[in-house]
């Protein structure tokens, strides 16, 4: 857990400010801090497959679909917009016949994909370590 | 991403294959297997931050209601029990007037901590990287 500044509105040192002016440094546990919201993007299942999908080169919708298997087109399509706002992917249009248009990560994608990754692996890793609930595994 | 064996239900060789049976090593991206939803309770914004917040000891509902800042009280119930459910939190009453409950990490949860920890750190890290929306920063 990071050292936490939540009580005091001064100025950090470090000139890394919050926005909120709520608190120094930035601070997911701070209900005012804007970086809940990305918290709040990245730490979400289709986030953290999508953008895990899109690192080996750009895709196709269609592509990232099934990649993701159960996603809903509604839902991936609201998770790419949003990855999209804040800078993660970019939507490339390319003119064609039907419309060609391709999702990539941009340079702050590819930065995020790394701890992503190691949170994907980690649950791949140490899946079989979870007891059994006595009442089967939740969902 | 990771290797993936989604289109066979042949056992791996690893010796790790997957309960589902529907593929050999555990994949995220496979509806089917059952790290998906590990992978839905561990990409979540509060799971994220409360197994944060009980890195450094264990601690009462209320003092993780007060580090979680904008949590209910209701999201932070199901969000403890389903971390309880999987093995990353112990709940632990010891006998009192009023009764004394207080929630601590498991192994596991300390495991899963090292990963969730990278994310929450990239996040403050980088928020100042994100481009400013056109239309105001989405939430």
């Amino acid at each position: 857990m990071s050292a936490r500044v939540t009580e005091s509105t001064e100025c950090a040192e470090t000139g890394k400010r919050c926005p909120s002016g709520r608190h120094a440094d930035h601070d997911v546990y701070s209900a005012q801090c804007p970086c809940r919201a990305m918290l709040d993007l990245l730490a979400n299942k289709w986030s953290a497959l999508a953008i895990g999908a899109l690192e080996d080169g750009p895709q196709r919708f269609g592509e990232i679909q099934r990649t993701l298997q159960g996603v809903s087109p509604k839902v991936l399509t609201s998770t790419l917009r949003r990855l999209e706002e804040f800078g993660f992917v970019d939507r490339t249009v390319y003119p064609a016949v039907p419309l060609h248009v391709e999702y990539s990560l941009t340079v702050l994608g590819h930065s995020a994909a790394v701890p992503l990754g190691l949170l994907r692996t980690w649950v791949e890793d140490n899946l079989d370590e979870i007891p059994e609930p006595a009442e089967g595994r939740p969902r």
